[in-house]
Formats: C-alpha cells, structure tokens, sequence
C-alpha cells in the first residue's frame, strides 16, 4: 500500500469547524513526532532537549508569552513553558502535556517508521502521535486557533509541557518546589487519557497511582555450565520466577501482606455506574482477543481496571535466550515489575511492604535486590468544580452527547501533584481511542478526533469564561 | 597488566617429555581458537566452515590421511574426518572432539577478546580454550609428535572433529546413519571432561543426558499498556514465571508428574564410592561462593550432579527491561529450560512428559508453546574393557597417581550415539579443571595440563597396542 502524508479524507471532508485540518498542523505535527524523545533512553537526551526547544519556538510562533525551557531538576529533561496572562479577572487555567514519549523500534513490529509520522486513511501513525505529542498538540491548535482569529484568549492560560511523564515524572516534586509560583492556576486541563468509544467523548475522573520497581536477582558467583553444576548451584532465573510467581494467588489477587489494606471498597451504585459507563465486559475481551476471563476473582474486566490494584511483569531478562541454545546456569537475572494503586494506597507504604515480601521469600542461595524507579499517587477528581461543567457543555456542543465519566487504569503523576502541591484539580479530557495503541507499535491517532478536540478544546476556553 | 602469547612458563619450565609445549604447538592453538566457530548462532556459520577447512588442512600437516570435511546431514555444520591405519592386527581407536564453541561476547564480562588466544601466567584464555579446541588439540598433538618421532602409531587412530555439539549434536543420528562405516572403531577416546582436581585426572563412567527445551507465551493480541489494561489482560511473562515455579516443588524436586519413574537408585556402597570420589561438598559450595545447600533435598551436591536428574532455566526474555523501565504488558515471553538426565530416563519420554505438565498448567488466555532443540540419552561407560585399562596404566605412568573414576553431570551427546550405534565403548579422559569456565567468560585452559595431556594419549596409544 502506497503511503503519503496528505490523508486522501483531508480532501473530501467538509470544511467544517471540527473537521478541517490545516496542512501546516499536520506539517508541524509531523516535526515533533519526527524527534525520538524517548525519555527511558539515556542516548536519546539530544533529542528530548531538541524536542523541548522546537517546542519553545513553536510556542513563539503561536503567540504565547514568556516562553522558557525550564531546566529539569537533577539533571532532568527540561519542560517548555509559555503562557497568555492578558484576560485579567478571568481564572486561569494550566494545559498540561508531555513530549517524551516510550521506547520504539522498527524491530518490535512497526509497519511503519515509529518517528517517521505517516498518515494511513484517517489515521497518523507515529511513536507518540496519541501519548501525547499528538493530544498536547490538541491545546496548542486551539490556543493558535482563537489567538488567530480573535487577536486574544477568553481566559488567562499556562502551557506546561513535561519531557518525563513516561518514567514517571521522578523529578516533578523538585520541579514544583522550584517553580511552583510559575504553574500556579486555578485548574489543569489534561489530555492524555482516552475517550469511551469513537464518537462518545470521557472526562475521567480517577487515575490510578505507580510503583514501578526493578528486581534482581544474582548468584554468588559467576555464570556456570548448566550441565556440570545443574541441580547443584543456585539457579537465580528459577528463583526470580518463583519470587514473581509468589506475588499472585490462586485468585489472581496480590500476595503481599497488606496490600489491599487500604483499597477503598466502593458502593454497589457506585459500581453499577462504573459497569454502565465502561465498555461492556464482553466487548472489552474480543476487543483484546482474550478467549477466557483473566485477573482478580470477583471482579469484571472493567472493575478490575478502574477500582483494583494490579501487579504487571514489564519485562524479564537473564541467561541466553538466543538461537540455538546455550547450556547456562545465568549469574543474574533481572525482571522489571509495575503497580498500579488505587485509592488509598500510598507508594511508599506499598513499596515497604513489597521488600518485606520479597527479602522473606528469597533462598538464602541468592541475594534479591528491589529498587524502585518509579511513583505516583492515586487521584480521585472533585467533580463539579467549574472546569468540569465548561467541559460538559463543550463536549455537548462539539459532539453532541454529553461526555462519559469514567476511571482510568493509567497514571499521570503530575495529575496528583498538581492536586496536592499547588490546590490545582485537573480535568482529564483526552482524545485517544482504545485502538490507539500508545506504548505499543504501531500508535497512531486519529485524524478526525485530533480536528474535533481542537474544536472542543477551543470551545471549553469560551466556556470557562465568567 | 601487559599480556603476552609467549608464556614465561615456557622459557623456565623444564625441557621433560610432559612440559615442553613447542611455541609452534600454541601459535596453531591460537589460530583455531580465533575461528568464532559459534554453532548457536546462524551469523556464524561461515566461522563454522572456515575451522573446518583449517582443521583439514591441519590433518594433512600431521601426517593423516584420507582427510576430509564431511558435509553435515540436513545442512547441519560439517565435521572433520582423518585417519591413519596401518598397524594391522591392531586396534582401531576413535579420537572425537569437537571444534565448534559455545556464545561469547565482550559483553558479557571478558577481561580478554574471547576470539584472541591470551596467555596469562600459566593459563591461556579463550573461548573454546578447555572447551573443546584445546582438548581436542591434546589429541592431534600426541598423534603428530608419536608421527614425527617414530615415523608410525602403535595402533590404528581415526581422527573426528564434530561441528555441532555445543548445540546438542541434532544431526548425529544421520551422520552415522550415512558415515557409520567410516567411524566404525573398537573404542572412542574423548577428552571434554574436566580432571578431579588439579594434578588428578579422572575417567568419566557415567554422563547426564539433555534435553533442552524453547517455552514460549504468547497473549492473544498485541503488547499493551500496562496502566489501561493491568491488571484485566492476560500477563504472558507472569504466566511464564508461574510456569517455571511450578517445574519444581518444596523439595527441590522436578514437579513433572512420572518425572523420576526411570531414574536409577543407585546402592548405599556406590553413593560412598562417589561421595569418597567428588569434590568435598563443603569445597563445592565454597568454590561456587555459595553461602547455603541449594537442590534436591535428601542428596550431597556430589551426588545431585552425578546421579540426579535436574532442571536448569538457561535464559528468559520478554517484555522491556532497559533503562528507565517501560509500562507495557508483553504480548510475548520466552524461555530456555535445559533438563539434564540420567539413567535410564529417555529424552523423548521426558519430553511428552513435560509437554503434559505444561499444557495442563498453562490458562485458557494465553498459547504456551514448548519447542525441544536438543535430545541426549545418560551414558554409564562399561568399566574394564581394553582401552580403560590402557588408560589406568597412562595416567599412572605421566602423573605418578592413578586416575580417579568419575561421573560428570555434563552431556556429551556422540557418546550416547558412539555406545549405541557402533557399539564402540568410550573412555572420557579429560584435562580440564573445575575452574577453566567453560561456558562461561574467561574460560581457559591451563597449559601444564596441555602438555601433560599431550604425553599421557602418546602414553595411551602405546598401552593399547597389542
């Protein structure tokens, strides 16, 4: 199939205000996506500082003020800041983002170059074109569009735009005590999350929270051969299996002592509610062609994401897992392990808990070694404060259908240090479909939604207006 | 440090018929061992055929004839044939080794380029070193000098050089369904076994057999994000632990149901012969720094390695692992399972064993495939026949001690075949030491022990002769 970056749908699609997607966005879209700024990837710290200083000039170009990359504390990435401060007695609100984006290689599976953005039908594909190049660059058209035609904005705006989110934002805390004044507003509209159904706009009212963790195990001495010392020596890729192995029980639930201590159980309405707003159980395991119901007992598929915790296995690695074999006892073996929390379990009470677990269950063979890269609070939003409402009723008249209240299995750390350091409640209204694919290959956004969340973006700055 | 090719230990060692090592002898050595000859990885293919072709020529140079690079059946690695048989009337001796290497890469902790031959004191360091190109060098040496000093050998010798035992020798059965006849002999010599200690050769009686095994899981779609779907999506890594941990129970023991129905008791007065034999096994932990008893409760380590069966995990793979961790659920995970057996389990009962255990194991969400790369039966030498007691008078002779009878938990899988298919006896005399690293970075090979291997196979040959 023949691929070209004009989309054949952006010439036959009505020139509505929803619907029109000027080449020039696209042409700029394609630049940022076109910077791998893979915040994991230590050899790519070029690109997330080019990534954040094409961001600053583009903030320029569309008539922010103010305009700085803010140095990352402790050597961080940078984030870009700008902001419009000329509608005095109107509140202010924070758009925030984030332009780093997940490891992507050609060799994972990508059909088409992951930072080369390619347009196939309605849809761009790219490493970030949903999570969050693409969705950060929702507010920035809407903000360029009514600074264009209006010559101003209905309300004051901050742009904040993270380079860290996708390793969990470790130095945002630091970022917030240096710059906290500078942030400051009276809300933060984030869109990083993703809609109920194509056409069906969510406002996600809950995030759950991250403990990311990197487990090793190593053997006393060197790598031995498997053959002469088999059944004999530590084995540290069978311990570590076993260690992961322990963390879940029969019901599929956390085996950590006091790991749901503090989940927050919920009432049978507000459980009802979630059922009805949530994609329906059935659909949700086709959709991922799941043949069998997986995961904690006593709960559906859409419980289990917006209510429970989860333990997931990232990653494994040790010995050789190469062609053709080799007959090896690994001296080390490391996996990579993510929790997600739920109100009202705090990160570091569930880290403490997980290293007693895992130093109770390690042989005195081998040594285990927990470190944890990673966390983040739970969030709950207030619903009802002002933004929401303006939300409601832009979605109603982009869409036309109110917007879906929903939970999130995902996190945003900044979403609950904005809500705890700076007073900030957020509004997480997001554009990304189900089938977007963000932190797989083949992510990609699609085209009509990115035209019609600028659209609903643009009227929900009219409608915060007082 | 400065490192040399040239030994000091050369320039002072004495001029005795088992210390000379020519300089000519180790400048060939280094040559072989430069051929990456990796026979687990395809890329090395052509390193593959390169050694073969030099070990031909090599042949020729010490005086065999009928010289030839055998193709290998199913388009297998070649092995190189060369004979001498002109002592009628006299028996006809079969020297195996094989020049193909296990994976080496700098990477992986080598303080010397592991395809550069590097002599440090008294050991020279390379991949293959002990290995098997060092070992099977001790042959061709002891052939070629009794060649150059007497003009003739006391008994008939074939000379065979394997290409693929360091990936389970898959092609065996058919070479010797096609060179049976130019094999055939009334013994095979193998040296690819390490020595009781230092100073102490051992005779090999018996050898675990192996089957190894790829288990692959897969999910039934793609990789996803492990926030929006953790936790309500099947983890196909932590099935794969889940896997593994259930391989084994409490006890140490290999949890596959009929696992042990076959495996051999063996008396009260042969585990005393083998504990009085094996390594201390408080020297055995200490040497592999083991801080505490690792295996199958109820056996010494001695015995777990000689007589028992075991299950080593040699690799495992999936999900993302690098810097910065990455929030994904794999949509695949792999491992590498080595089962080493012994008398009288068979490889292919095993495997249907196995096959059971993890389909009946494995949940309804996820496709667990289970590949086997490689089969070897356990052999048990038959003691006393001609060549053994050849071999007690040699070893006698050069190291002033008789050898020490042995069992080495290692799989030779030719030896199995040579028992089986030609109904030729083999006596495994190695002169490798525990610490020489095979398999491992920085495997060596002490050159005293060359030298003195070289003299005690002259000293073989002579003994066996009518």
């Amino acid at each position: 199939m023949q691929q070209t970056l004009l989309p054949p749908v952006m010439h036959t699609a009505r020139a509505s205000p929803s619907r029109a997607l000027p080449a020039r966005w696209l042409a700029d879209l394609s630049d940022l996506l076109a910077f791998p700024s893979v915040s994991a990837q230590p050899w790519h710290r070029g690109d997330i500082d080019a990534a954040a200083h094409w961001l600053a000039g583009h903030l320029h170009r569309i008539g922010l003020r103010n305009v700085a990359v803010l140095p990352g504390p402790n050597g961080g990435a940078p984030s870009v800041y700008g902001d419009w401060l000329l509608a005095p007695g109107q509140p202010t609100l924070l758009l925030y983002g984030h332009y780093d984006v997940q490891p992507a290689a050609p060799a994972d599976g990508w059909r088409t170059p992951p930072f080369r953005a390619t347009v196939v039908g309605q849809n761009l594909y790219a490493r970030g074109a949903s999570d969050d190049k693409g969705q950060l660059f929702i507010h920035l058209k809407a903000v360029e569009s009514l600074l264009a035609h209006a010559g101003r904005l209905p309300v004051n705006v901050k742009v904040w735009l993270e380079g860290e989110e996708e390793i969990g934002s470790p130095n945002l805390a630091a970022l917030l005590d240096r710059e906290g004044e500078r942030l400051r507003a009276d809300a933060v509209l984030v869109s990083d999350t993703e809609m109920a159904a194509p056409g069906r706009p969510a406002i996600v009212v809950g995030l759950r929270g991250n403990l990311s963790c990197a487990l090793d195990v190593r053997a006393p001495g060197a790598e031995l051969h498997s053959g002469r010392y088999g059944g004999a020596a530590p084995d540290p890729l069978r311990v570590l299996c076993e260690l992961i192995a322990g963390l879940h029980d029969r019901q599929g639930r956390v085996a950590v002592a006091g790991f749901y201590d503090r989940v927050r159980t919920f009432s049978a309405d507000e459980r009802r509610r979630m059922q009805a707003a949530g994609a329906a159980d059935a659909r949700f395991l086709s959709d991922l062609r799941v043949p069998a119901d997986w995961g904690e007992a006593g709960y559906s598929p859409a419980e289990r994401i917006a209510f429970r915790p989860a333990l997931t296995v990232n990653g494994v690695s040790g010995g050789y897992t190469g062609p053709g074999g080799k007959a090896v006892i690994a001296s080390r073996a490391l996996a990579r392990l993510g929790i997600r929390l739920v109100p009202d379990q705090e990160p570091a009470e569930i880290a403490r808990l997980l290293g007693r677990h895992i130093a109770a269950a390690t042989p005195p063979t081998v040594r285990a070694r927990l470190r944890f890269t990673a966390q983040a609070s739970p969030v709950v939003s207030p619903r009802g404060h002002p933004l929401m409402t303006a939300a409601v009723r832009a979605v109603r008249r982009v869409w036309g259908v109110p917007p879906v209240f929903t939970r999130s299995g995902g996190t945003i750390p900044a979403v609950a240090q904005f809500q705890r350091r700076l007073g900030a409640p957020a509004l997480l209204l997001g554009f990304g479909l189900r089938d977007d694919a963000i932190h797989a290959p083949n992510e990609k956004l699609s085209l009509p939604n990115f035209c019609r969340g600028v659209a609903t973006v643009r009227r929900l700055l009219v409608e915060c207006a007082r």
